[in-house]
């Protein structure tokens, strides 16, 4: 791909989870592999405390998002704008909670303001971000709605999580939601608009003139003719049915368990799973260190690292930043369209 | 491992369907393989046509279980007991059904009798068998009530369906019920039973001391704390207990999408999932071709090829056997603890 010319906005995500040890350790290897440039909206004083606690030689510059592609060789460019925050890798604490959301507020600004070309996303910790007022259910639905605030304040913005790895994407269509509740939250009309939003990002971002669409069936062996479960035959083969009449090649309800084997991945380009777990465990299972999150149905390209702030292993040099690289080429590819 | 005095006793199982295929196929790699031996209980009019078909050049004898072992390696050899039957691929019929069953109850009888060292069963078709009087819901309940009937006609035999591949074994739970029936199946009672049978059958019969068994949760997250479902927590942690307290190393309930990825199958023997789909899906996404479906909790050895009639491909020689070889190693070796 051409080098992009304007650099990826990495927000600060959780101070106290590996989010800044991935990021030092993703700008460390810069040159071995070849990384597209990008800026950290945080505090300069805790990253430059990580990285002497990981033992990692990074000079931390700070810049505006102008500046971070001509800075990027040398320094790691960091764009402030948070307070102070004292580095302590693994101690919860609300304090910060304003600042983590400030960063995430001021990334999505920079991509509008055409500063920088994607974005990506540290994890964050959501208990801590409720007790400071944080009042959306996680990352992705409070970037819809900066999406909305930002972008098209007429229209609701409906954000689709995808997990890609090298060799399997996949989309659940419901989410964080109890098992119990996935069999009355699944309707044809949710189904229709997920595969819509899919359909169109895998055309207009990942270059995809007509991508093979396969859906999961809900229940084990699709149902086998609604004899263990009726919602196959009467929610996704009928959605199925109205995407086809719209031109989208979606086919399915498939039974799940024999849809990703190598053979079966090679017949469509992303599985469509009714709930977490279906699709998941299959993606986590092929690439569980390079599997990366991206959100479609955005005005703007957001990836994120596929784990979680890791307390437990924050500042101990345990942390891999594989799955911080890859969402960072994943957000320099899809965020320069021209490069596909 | 040393070779099995006793053969394996394979059923017929659907005769329009690719069991004979599969069968014949396995005989003819028996050298090149190095294939422990075993019987059909078949007709031999139909396998000497299907073989025929197939382009096989594979010589029927008929035999009594007993010289089974001396014939395997010039022919294949058959004990028969079922009625002529017509090699038709890909025609279904219910006049073969009884057949069917008689064939899998003598098989289960020369297990008894010590003329068998372990049972095969090829796929049938249940809506034939049901024509025809068949009262059991599958293959493996049909099974626990003959081993009720020739073993223990005093106490009630749970089979306990598991998958194993080279890679990953599994066992879900629950297994052939609507996904929306999960939550209300799922008793701290069921997963015990079926757990201390998994435990069981691993340390007799697999040769492992001390299982390890990983208990997924049941909800995305595992419930992450109650808040996206509560069955992680009030049903399944409990279980969990009560199998510690009983000295089996269980534990749980995991997340189940970062389970079965390499590093995190190295830390257990058995994943157990809470519905089919959570885990059949790593299990055939990781060993599509050679995963086994093996009967833990009855008093005979059972494996099974991992995949269905395959009537389309019957007779056609598309047909893949190494599903079905992986099965006969996989009862030989079972049926044998002496060669662990």
């Amino acid at each position: 791909m051409s080098q992009p010319k304007m650099p990826v906005a990495v927000t600060m995500g959780e101070p106290a989870g590996i989010g800044p040890d991935v990021a030092l350790m993703a700008w460390a290897a810069r040159k071995d592999q070849s990384l597209p440039p990008f800026y950290l909206r945080a505090d300069p004083g805790l990253l430059a405390h990580r990285a002497q606690r990981l033992g990692l030689s990074v000079p931390i510059q700070m810049v505006e998002p102008e500046d971070a592609v001509a800075t990027f060789g040398r320094a790691l460019p960091v764009v402030t704008g948070t307070h102070a925050i004292e580095d302590r890798p693994g101690e919860e604490t609300s304090a910060t909670a304003q600042d983590v959301i400030r960063s995430i507020e001021a990334c999505v600004t920079d991509v509008r303001d055409g500063r920088a070309i994607a974005i990506l996303t540290n994890p964050i910790n959501k208990a801590n971000l409720y007790s400071a007022g944080f009042d959306h259910p996680g990352h992705t639905e409070f970037l819809g709605a900066l999406a909305e605030r930002y972008w098209q304040p007429d229209r609701p913005v409906k954000p689709v999580m995808m997990i890609a790895g090298p060799d399997l994407m996949v989309v659940p269509v419901t989410i964080h939601i109890a098992l119990k509740d996935v069999p009355s939250a699944l309707t044809e009309e949710l189904i229709v608009e997920t595969v819509r939003i899919v359909a169109g990002d895998l055309r207009q971002r990942f270059g995809l003139p007509a991508p093979r669409l396969a859906l999961c069936g809900l229940n084990p062996h699709a149902g086998e003719n609604g004899t263990m479960g009726t919602e196959d035959r009467d929610v996704i083969a009928p959605a199925v049915a109205r995407l086809q009449a719209e031109g989208i090649d979606a086919f399915g309800p498939l039974p799940a368990d024999t849809m990703f084997h190598a053979r079966a991945r090679e017949t469509y380009d992303c599985a469509i799973g009714m709930y977490h777990d279906q699709v998941l465990v299959p993606a986590k299972t092929l690439g569980f260190d390079d599997a990366v999150n991206v959100t479609l149905g955005l005005p703007f390209v957001r990836t994120s690292p596929d784990h979680g702030t890791a307390y437990g292993i924050a500042g101990t040099g345990k942390a891999k930043p594989d799955s911080f690289i890859a969402a960072l080429r994943m957000a320099a590819i899809l965020g320069n369209p021209d490069a596909l």
